[in-house]
């Protein structure tokens, strides 16, 4: 063994887990490029024209620290959400975010409630910081939230997530659920409400800011890697009280952010024209992929988000077998969710036209060859 | 209070302090710009213009995580090492993995030693992870590394922080003593060994890689935040065994790093004839501050590292002035040692021309207004 011999027991604990394989680690194994990036939820749209030209005027500036106190990108967001800047905390994507949200609430072996099959990157931090996950079923493939409330109350749990809309079925609560649950929990009970998708959702899905504001034991947290195009940028948001936002200042890196992507994330704010684009195109797209899906004999279900969950009529090695096929024979990447019965499902992320044309192409190809 | 009620113990009794105050929080304080940048030890001379170009090439695929599992950087860092990539572990600058080798090393309440005065953040990691920071003084302006021994011994700490170069004071040991030192340290005790500054300093300096790199109780971190120009791209490095390069996978964001910096470290990697440019211009400059410094009466202490410390010759009173006043009369934003009897001293970082220029100009002036 070449590892240090007195890492700390919940380190020497912990598995040596990864929440996603990424495409590149797809393109060594297998030996072939990906053709049709559709796997991973990012934006094939891209971001603006207006951020790229953002990020290359502030190249030059990369020798510098961003501001620690990210107080212009803070602005700009207090401005559009139409709260102050003291009610958010800015962070490397929802990821860093959500590990650190995670360690100000857990302590070693405290329950956390998630839904069973649910977004694997918050179950990574909970393990990570000791936490003992208990996991609720999804109901018709949405989360369910009065099971969620349930498994709260009976193990008082100091935390609890909700991706709304989620993923990885793509499905969605209307806002009044939404906050009803949130009334509902008991204050010693923090709700993460994950809204990475939440631009590409119907209007009445997200909770108005000023409904769940002033609630000490909600954070939503959201992204511009999703919708804004920007997910190699690192940028993510979480909207809380006052106090709770100062509480990131107790952990996170000050010096975390990179400077580029700050002066990206201003930029797509700024370029509401362009989200509106996108989220036309993300619309479009979604239909295309059920068109695709129905051709081919298969359910595309109703999304919310930027990808579609398709429902293969069959189990989780059916399923499996396409996402395999779909990479190695066609270079097309998609994923799927984790676990039963969510794992009947492929998720396929909206794209450009070029990606949905291979994937119309491959797709009943990979189909006959499993049949 | 708008906090939540249930944050864990060791969150609720974090100050909520910050390592650093940022520049920009002096400009917004002090309602005037920054004239001269040579206080944060970031490198004025800019990367090269081929990671320049590199990174605003790279721009349009921002819309795609980075690999999760670094492997070309990994690949070109081992290659100019002479180790394999199963020796290095990625991260978002040094203090994001500084963090990560807190969290993996400090069960809460375990003694952590350092020196009273080095890198602050390494500090706030200590204590944000519940640990006890065990200091030793500074020994004439140097780490002490026999003190640094018997505390380790005394208190059997399970971790260890040098920097060599050494952060605030720019002193630094031949790497024979810095191996001694090493070697002399029990298995159970965990070497951060920061060499930031690394690149800087003078041949013979930094131990040799093969030196240490079968010990499993010793981790080198490195940054292309220093000499490559690169501070607000977060692009750090770790350097160990395999086993302990493969624990940071069981706690660090697998996609937290920034894809356009990725592609601006692996540029910068690649240019080593602009990286030798820099090195001249830096060791220039810190003749020059030490000319400017004599110039004003006071003196220069030697350096590995891109900046230079000056002796005020006066306590720490003086120095907070000179700090204070440079930047609020003349834009000279410079930093100073925080602990006595280091905080005697002011630190400037190396830079360009004009800035140098700038302090050319300002220095004597803010001694006269004080004197």
């Amino acid at each position: 063994m070449s590892a240090f011999s007195r890492f700390t027991p919940l380190a020497q604990s912990l598995p040596a887990s990864v929440p996603f394989v990424g495409p590149e680690a797809l393109e060594r194994r297998l030996g072939r490029k990906v053709a049709a990036r559709i796997g991973a939820n990012e934006s094939g749209f891209g971001p603006a024209p207006s951020v790229l030209a953002a990020m290359r005027d502030a190249a030059e500036g990369i020798w510098q620290y961003n501001d620690p106190e990210n107080v212009a990108l803070k602005q700009a967001l207090a401005a559009d959400l139409g709260v102050t800047s003291a009610h958010l905390a800015i962070g490397e994507g929802i990821d860093a975010l959500l590990g650190q949200i995670v360690r100000l609430t857990v302590a070693p072996g405290q329950p956390v409630v998630t839904s069973l099959g649910a977004y694997p990157t918050f179950n990574y931090h909970v393990t990570g910081h000791g936490g003992r996950l208990v996991t609720v079923p999804y109901h018709n493939d949405r989360e369910d939230l009065d099971a969620l409330l349930d498994a709260v109350r009976r193990e008082d749990a100091p935390l609890v997530y909700l991706a709304n809309p989620d993923n990885p079925m793509g499905s969605w609560w209307p806002a009044a659920r939404v906050a009803d649950f949130a009334d509902a929990l008991p204050e010693t009970t923090l709700l993460v409400l994950d809204e990475a998708y939440g631009e590409t959702a119907p209007e009445g899905t997200l909770p108005a800011i000023d409904r769940l504001i002033e609630r000490p034991n909600v954070m939503r947290t959201r992204t511009f890697s999703k919708a804004y195009g920007l997910a190699g940028a690192r940028v993510g948001y979480v909207i809380s009280t006052p106090d709770n936002a100062a509480a990131f200042d107790k952990i996170r890196n000050h010096f975390g952010m990179n400077r580029v992507a700050t002066a990206g994330a201003l930029a797509a704010l700024a370029d509401q024209a362009y989200l509106q684009t996108v989220l036309t195109r993300i619309d479009a797209s979604r239909e295309r992929i059920g068109r695709i899906a129905s051709a081919c004999g298969l359910v595309a279900l109703p999304s919310a988000t930027n990808f579609v969950a398709i429902d293969t009529g069959r189990d989780e090695g059916h399923a499996r077998a396409i996402v395999d096929r779909l990479m190695a024979d066609h270079g097309v990447f998609i994923r799927m969710p984790g676990v039963a019965p969510l794992n009947r499902c492929i998720r396929i992320s909206t794209g450009p036209e070029a990606e949905m044309a291979l994937l119309e192409d491959a797709l009943p190809q990979v189909l006959k060859a499993l049949a």
